[in-house]
């Protein structure tokens, strides 16, 4: 397709995130949201209702052989993604796929490979790496002036739906792996999980996740649907500076603290002495960009199907977060031992 | 000893601690500080200049051979504190000794084991539970108020000082131990313990404590020197109401969430299904009692060697910290894996 | 009308404010929005895209002689809500007027008259009294709870909108003046006002409030546009509790604090001396009832449509808020002097 | 007095205060606390108990006439402060008075003129101008960043001790009117003060005080013995910058933004239009010195006694803030009339 020409899009699934993607994507000025599958009747009412302009069906083979449709946004259940992500790669489309990219690691490796030989775009919808403040954050990392990551604490907890298909790692740790592993830019090495079920079945409703990566780095995370308080805190330490992002701060999410220890080399009269120096200054709460994530991921996405760039948030990172989840499930099923994500 | 008359202290060691134990024994009305020991000579001037009518030695023999001094409070560093105790509870004195009781699990239970068949009272300094705060909790605890409790999960960061001799389990987590097992009021099972060192030293400066306790109870604790912020909150799921308990709150130190969820049977056709309403209604804070916690636990330690009762933290409470610290140690280096308390 | 059959609602108004309107009133099952006009095309026809069945007319004759309209909807500017409303009541309507009621006093006052004589009902769209949060205090003050009100103070600051046409205290102390009428329900007795303009003309940015009310009672409010931090707090000091009202909350809006003194008398001995005692108890923040304020209004507005009932924020309230808005700008342009609200 | 010998010392009041001043003084390296007068004999068995090197008197000529005292420290009640602080001058004294100043404006101004003429140090004890908050604050307004300041609001309040012989304004607003002072940098134009007392008598427990200085600036203080929270924070707005200074923040009780509102030049065609446009950048809560101010203001005191340097808070200053408290009580009792500074 040429640079200039609209991006012609085709959805399906048009149940609780389809629309928001809908909605998202034609706001762009450079995408046409040419059709839109969706088998459940109500639905596809309701998405006839919405773009009138849209084919609505409910025969996926309808988007895969439109030549007018370049790219298909995936929001349908995890356990389609890898068969409709497939077919469309196959038939020639890019392809956005809602987290996680799949639910186990053969079939995301599969995906990956498949878009690699086919030269086709990959890309998974990890909203959070498109909010202003992960953007900051990731910048400011960048910039070297946080110096070298030592840790990452995630607390991402509060009075949430119980899901009856997944536990509440596979709902709320894939958004906390995505911003770490952007951050870190490393695979991880290894994952631990505990947790445990409060409403009588084997479904986890909080969960503590434990990642290694290379480097003396660690990230913890706590997910959890019970309890008292909405909590989305990230404590980033650097060697340099130390950050906090809360989310739930109306205007302040990111603080960027100018404190730390200076780690002194010892004399050699006393080689077993380590000497630590406290540093503190200012704190800084950078202005962040405004705007929904999923408007700036939408305009991402697109600039990656004209432009042929590799997305932000591609198959390959689909499949570090995949491999993560499946890790943490057999640590958790493991009294929380130590999985190594190479193992897998 | 008649209940009537005053109760005779010494105190052995005036360094850190010492001074807090001596200004606050000396102001309850029904004791008198006997003497002090210190061998360092310029702690023992100091503590000469502050109390002008105590006797001021180097020696602990003068403490224990004084018929006037009735108990001992040891404040000297953790090595030596078995050797003094035990000493005390053989000359026939009871005990009050800092955290942690002991270095070691089976030092700690010869202590418990003198002190039971020599019916002397030993007490440990586990200061926490004499605060307002929780000794508000403990109370809507035991009202039932709470329901069962679910989980216990708490945060004790910020940036520290970086101990020399001690980890950050050593240094915190006491803290984190003697109220969850006061506010449960059971043994833990098991301890697991991942932490870092970031200080290019072995001695931790953060790690993440996993505790299992009887009835589906599980508590996590985080502990670390390297933090940009000072946080100390405990939240505490209970199946009835949640509480928040947040020690740098200047007023509302304990908020009560009546908040949580309800489980549903399920009817016969869908067996499998677990049906979880939501509850969520008032929040109350409720008034704590003021006064420094150290004063409430000097009134109390002197009640109980006056009227013979068993201390709220006994030498049994001592002892279970210390199994959980020896756990968490050995944890640490091996992984994270479980470590069973019993197994010690 | 019949009470079972539904209400006909007619318009007035599309621009800012309108499609709010429309939007709760459709949402309502016992109403019809039967038209819409509006004289600018571009509005008319967003219009007419969102409620397809409506008719939209650019005549305002259109709504008054269609016998299927009860009630008439206006959220035109404020110069023209007296003859849109004065027009809608004597051609048989009920009215509901976005705030403040009228630019001056005997507009209000000739509607309110109106309003008496035609027996039709005349409501303010004061939204804030159907706030979850106003709710409440309204109800814990009538439960004589709080005691005696003795003083409400409340800042409505942050950076804002410069208006053009009005200065802050007509842009934003109508939701002040309205919520505390509402919670000490009594007419106020006198107003000052001092305030500044700094955008270099003649129209204040910021300004300070006080009202004076029977029985030794205060109010004041601090409104301004030019603030680097956004504030919605009221403190409203109770005889026997305190509440603090901040809408900034995202969970706990209302704080309900067992606070306060107790004046006691003085004995013969020392007549001129007054003993305050301090009292200070739990603090509870009550459970707030959810949803759109302005869906709560529009359903009490279309319950005293068809039951015939007094609204809760009617003509007279209107009225009420209007005289203390000229009151405040004679005070504003004269010193803060105190206005008596009779003299108007 | 030679720069390098030490400042001798003589506090007069061994009270509330006195202690503190005496504590911080007597911790600097320059200074000696030669004697202490005292007329109440249990205040004065304390003071020598605490000072045993220091003579402990109860006449004041004891240290008037003393040559090895070179400057006195005043901390007696306020309707004392004119004739000790003349009589101390008249003896060739440098004087440090508590604050205020004086009781009444011709007091002060006598003062001034005295320390003009003898070429003695009159300080008064505005502690708040030596916390580190306020340090900063000046440097930034010093420094230019913060461009003009357009207005300081002040917030003072909390539920605290109703005194029985000075209102809420006489206790409170010294501290608001000299940081404010301080910070403008000129003399106030006018006050105005309402108020009201809930304790049936005629002293104010709550009141709020409008300032007017030169240059469109304003500044509002609310001051309350009878509110449900404690706050102290001061929103000051320039031009360029905006600041919250918050002081029950633990750590970051300054927080400086970068926003604000620009204003523009309107077109030949439109010339009654203002064009406001809106700046928001980072926000920055600057590292603060550490340490009590009273400690930094003692040190400040003895440099200027040592160099013969203008004290930051001088006698003009003192007088300044006298003035204001004078015409806010004329203000009190007249319905908040504008009272301009000069006509006292």
């Amino acid at each position: 397709m040429e640079s200039a020409s609209k991006v012609g899009i085709g959805l399906v699934g048009y149940g609780y995130w389809g629309p928001n993607l809908a909605r998202n994507f034609i706001a762009q000025s450079d995408c046409e949201l040419i059709a839109i599958c969706e088998r459940e009747s109500q639905r596809a009412l309701i998405a006839k209702n919405h773009y009138r302009t849209s084919i609505v069906t409910d025969k996926y083979e309808d988007l895969l052989s439109n030549p007018a449709i370049h790219a298909i946004l995936i929001a349908t259940p995890v356990s389609s993604h890898h068969e409709l992500a497939k077919r469309a790669l196959l038939a020639g489309k890019d392809v956005l796929v809602e987290k996680p990219l799949t639910q186990t690691v053969p079939e995301a490796l599969e995906l990956v490979r498949i878009a690699e030989e086919s030269k086709r775009i990959l890309a998974v919808d990890h909203t959070f790496l498109f909010t202003g403040a992960v953007q900051k954050i990731k910048d400011i990392v960048e910039s070297g002036k946080l110096g070298r990551i030592m840790y990452i604490d995630s607390v991402r907890i509060n009075l949430g739906l119980f899901q009856h298909d997944v536990n509440v790692i596979y709902d709320l740790a894939p958004h906390d792996f995505s911003i770490i592993n952007y951050l870190v830019g490393q695979n991880p090495i290894s994952v631990q999980a505990v947790g445990i079920s409060h409403a009588g079945n084997d479904i986890e409703n909080m969960a503590y996740l434990h990642v290694e990566y290379q480097g003396n780095l660690i990230a913890h995370c706590h997910v959890n649907w019970l309890a008292p308080v909405k909590i989305r805190r990230m404590l980033i330490g650097g060697t340099e500076q130390m950050i906090v992002y809360d989310d739930m701060e109306p205007s302040e999410k990111v603080k960027v603290y100018d404190k730390g220890i200076v780690i002194k080399e010892s004399d050699a009269n006393s080689i077993y002495k380590v000497i630590v120096d406290y540093r503190t200054g200012d704190m800084v709460a950078p202005k962040l960009a405004h705007g929904e994530a999923l408007h700036t991921e939408a305009k991402h996405f697109l600039s990656c199907v004209k432009n042929r760039t590799k997305p932000i948030a591609d198959g390959v990172a689909g499949l570090r977060v995949v491999r993560m989840l499946q890790a943490a499930q057999f640590s958790l099923r493991n009294n929380g031992m130590q999985v190594r994500i190479e193992e897998l």
